[in-house]
């Protein structure tokens, strides 16, 4: 899957290719949609989804709003699936905005004002089951996804994540057996459930021990590439089948014409054949022996 | 403090005051503004800052971002700090990104991007301290401050907030701690850090405890009012002096005329006067008696 993490100071497109008289939001909304849209058009035949980080688009405000519902409607013409990145939590009629937000929207007194059409969103757990239902729900009713935080992939994750609790087990663990209660209601033909996960790729040892835990959930990857993991490690995920795991890499991608040489466009593309490979072998190895 | 939580469906403004020939989107942007406004307009005087509640303003993508925009221009004209509340938390960059957002912007290679220009900002600690130290490090620039979600107000909190971990305490208590331990770098003439915590007003044997743990952070105190909480319990978060609380109510302002009866911004005038006058009382007796 291919990550969308625009830093506009970094961008395929140059400040040369940008129109003159636009304002500096503008003008970065415009430089970054014309990256995003080199990168799907370079890697979309080698990829089941984009992976868009709202952060990035956020910092440009109201023109990074409009730049990400274009990038969606640029990546869905091309056959990709949306997973809206932005870690959203919080309680009940907050919660229920957000979900309308990155799924379909909500009705109002002046019509309906459409949202992102995300297949799939992140969602952070740490305020409880209330702060996850309203994600839950609204997924269900466009057939869409959520997948929760359960071990993430960067240093500090062991600050809170990796603490052990009274009566056994860590505080990730607790969580994965929430994803698993939340999803059960709603396991597909696949044997996937609509509620997933999110487990760093850069622990291999904990992937095992969250697919014991979540038997039916989608595991999103992060940290391939940039971050230190490797798809040769991650087995454990795709135990269910193909679908199991879905392995994300950004930089890696959007970076790898500083690494490999040539042109960005190709070096990108290579990159992401190289990585569906690599998932591939992994997943078909583990389907034919299991 | 002013909590701005707008649902479309539920306005002080009518569709009537709406223009004709404007998109859904744009329409309840316009709306939500005009609410927001008058809103501000009723209360600012009773109030020292606007907490606008970030998901009901994304629900609305590009349009809804503007109108956040203009709301805390407006804000700032009537001389109110502004908390964005949007519980962001995501690792390195990304938290950057969203520090950028809301703080002072970002410099890209096209100018300056301004920011929404918070005071301080609500960030969830869950994924550790590396998801919390760019929030500071950004607040920290501009003489702004962070408020770390440390024990929420909703009923789900007790899902994974108060699990007790090995070693004794809660995961609340140990977030408390590295809020104490963040803040510690930076503590005003007031005794105050720039690191703060979110400590709910729902359950108030909590608040002795929190502040015995981050003795110079401010408390936001969400679920006065519609949530339950009572200012008359929240004595321990004025212990460090009146700043030391920051008491927010959304909803039992904005409909306080549903009880009160009378015209909406009477009745939220005052209701916020109610709220300063015994938050007032009770942070005098304290300051007086310590």
């Amino acid at each position: 899957m291919l990550g969308l993490d625009p830093d506009p100071a970094d961008l395929w497109t140059g400040a040369e290719e940008i129109p003159d008289g636009l304002t500096p939001r503008e003008a970065a909304g415009r430089a970054v949609l014309a990256h995003c849209r080199s990168l799907i058009d370079a890697t979309a035949h080698a990829c089941v989804a984009i992976k868009p980080q709202l952060a990035r688009f956020e910092v440009l405000g109201a023109a990074g709003w409009a730049t990400l519902a274009e990038v969606i409607a640029h990546a869905q013409q091309a056959g990709l699936l949306v997973i809206a990145d932005g870690k959203r939590g919080d309680i009940d009629v907050t919660a229920g905005a957000y979900a309308g937000a990155l799924f379909a929207g909500i009705d109002t007194p002046y019509g309906h004002v459409q949202g992102l059409g995300a297949d799939m969103v992140t969602v952070n757990p740490l305020m409880g089951a209330d702060a996850i239902e309203p994600f839950v729900r609204a997924a269900r009713q466009t057939g869409a996804g959520v997948l929760v935080l359960v071990r993430t992939s960067n240093p500090g994750a062991s600050d809170f994540e990796d603490l052990e609790l009274v009566g056994s087990g860590t505080l990730w663990e607790r969580i994965a057996e929430m994803v698993d209660e939340l999803g059960r209601a709603n396991v597909g033909e696949q044997g996937l459930s609509d509620v997933g996960a999110v487990v760093g790729a850069t622990v291999p040892a904990h992937l095992a021990r969250a697919r014991e835990l979540m038997s039916s959930a989608t595991f999103l990857l992060p940290g391939v590439g940039a971050q230190g993991g490797r798809i040769e490690d991650l087995a454990p995920a795709f135990e269910p089948g193909r679908a199991g795991g879905l392995v994300t890499a950004s930089r890696s991608i959007a970076a790898a014409h500083r690494t490999a040489g040539g042109e960005p466009a190709a070096a990108a593309r290579a990159e992401a054949e190289r990585l569906r490979e690599a998932a591939w072998t992994l997943s078909d190895r583990i389907v034919r022996a299991g």
